[in-house]
């Protein structure tokens, strides 16, 4: 069991924080709002704590969990602390009604993310086909992801498969774009009668 | 049971056309290679015929089942004849080494086809996210689709269903770039462990 930090204190930091401490990991959570920090660390329970804003995280795992608009900003503002981390992000870039994304080939939010990180610092793009709500749940679920750094994504993987989830790996970063627009078709199938406690599984046939 | 036209005489019409006519269905095959239609129609079998190129469809629903280079050039070689009919596009408009598409969005060959059809023609992009040899199987499956037309999507879905074939609809004719993208992902996640019978799926959990 490992130590992972959530950048944020939203839906997806308690869906993700919640399911990896139900599963023996202890969780840190990292937010500019310490009151928010303290709430969701609470919730979590499982001995979760609250790191400090900016400084070192506690994991080697570190979601950056806030909202797109924000996520590189936040990547910044921690800049050198996050030397050596796989950085996971998780953002959907959607425009105002959901029907795009805001990015372009080559530039998603992952792209951006690793612009601005430390060298040696892995960025995976994941989590961002799956509900909030069905994340949080038990279920064995698919997680497809994206990303460079062949030891960083093996790692990671092994963190899924220890929520009992089944790691899907899409290729390098560039499929970080593909997993965007994934999003989009989720919440598409989503409204469009499957409803919001779908989630995509990459079935072998 | 109906009838359906494939425009094309490739995997992907084989795959379709093997399974629509091993479910009941009559299928007619329309290519410019004469023989190749007639090769396509002998192996489909179950008394699978082969039309005119640019002649009236017999089928309601007509795949256009060739290369995205040429979709929009086959529809406008078909033209009037395709008034009333439900077009559905399956290609990936993938670029040279599938690490991205050639299309933007708004712009994806389902609405290049859409642009060139009668009115009256209802285009719904459809099977892009499923691998030909997949299709040939009769292995349940979800087909992600999207289109305009509420009458001809429940057409198609029910056609579907015949299939053995779990229609799931992702929304109007703008998530169509969304699932040209989805294609991207599929390839994206066959070439890095799952393999090419890997096949989405969208679980209700």
């Amino acid at each position: 069991m490992t130590t992972i930090s959530i950048i944020g204190s939203g839906n997806m930091a308690r869906a993700i924080g919640t399911r990896a401490a139900e599963h023996g990991h202890t969780v840190e959570i990292l937010s500019r709002n310490a009151t928010a920090a303290q709430d969701l660390a609470a919730q979590i329970g499982h001995g979760a704590t609250v790191g400090t804003f900016g400084a070192d995280p506690a994991g080697d795992i570190v979601f950056v969990a806030v909202l797109y608009q924000g996520a590189v900003e936040a990547v910044q503002h921690f800049g050198e602390a996050l030397a050596g981390k796989t950085l996971v992000d998780i953002s959907n870039p959607f425009n105002a009604d959901a029907s795009g994304i805001v990015t372009t080939p080559g530039d998603s939010i992952a792209h951006r993310i690793a612009a601005v990180s430390p060298a040696d610092t892995h960025v995976i793009k994941a989590f961002n086909t799956i509900f909030g709500g069905v994340i949080a749940g038990d279920a064995p679920l698919d997680v497809f992801f994206a990303g460079d750094g062949t030891e960083a994504k093996a790692g990671f993987a092994a963190f899924l498969e220890s929520l009992n989830l089944q790691p899907r790996d899409a290729g390098g970063l560039g499929m970080a774009h593909a997993l965007e627009w994934a999003g989009i078709l989720l919440v598409g199938l989503a409204n469009n009668g499957a409803g919001f406690d779908v989630a995509f599984k990459a079935e072998v046939r």
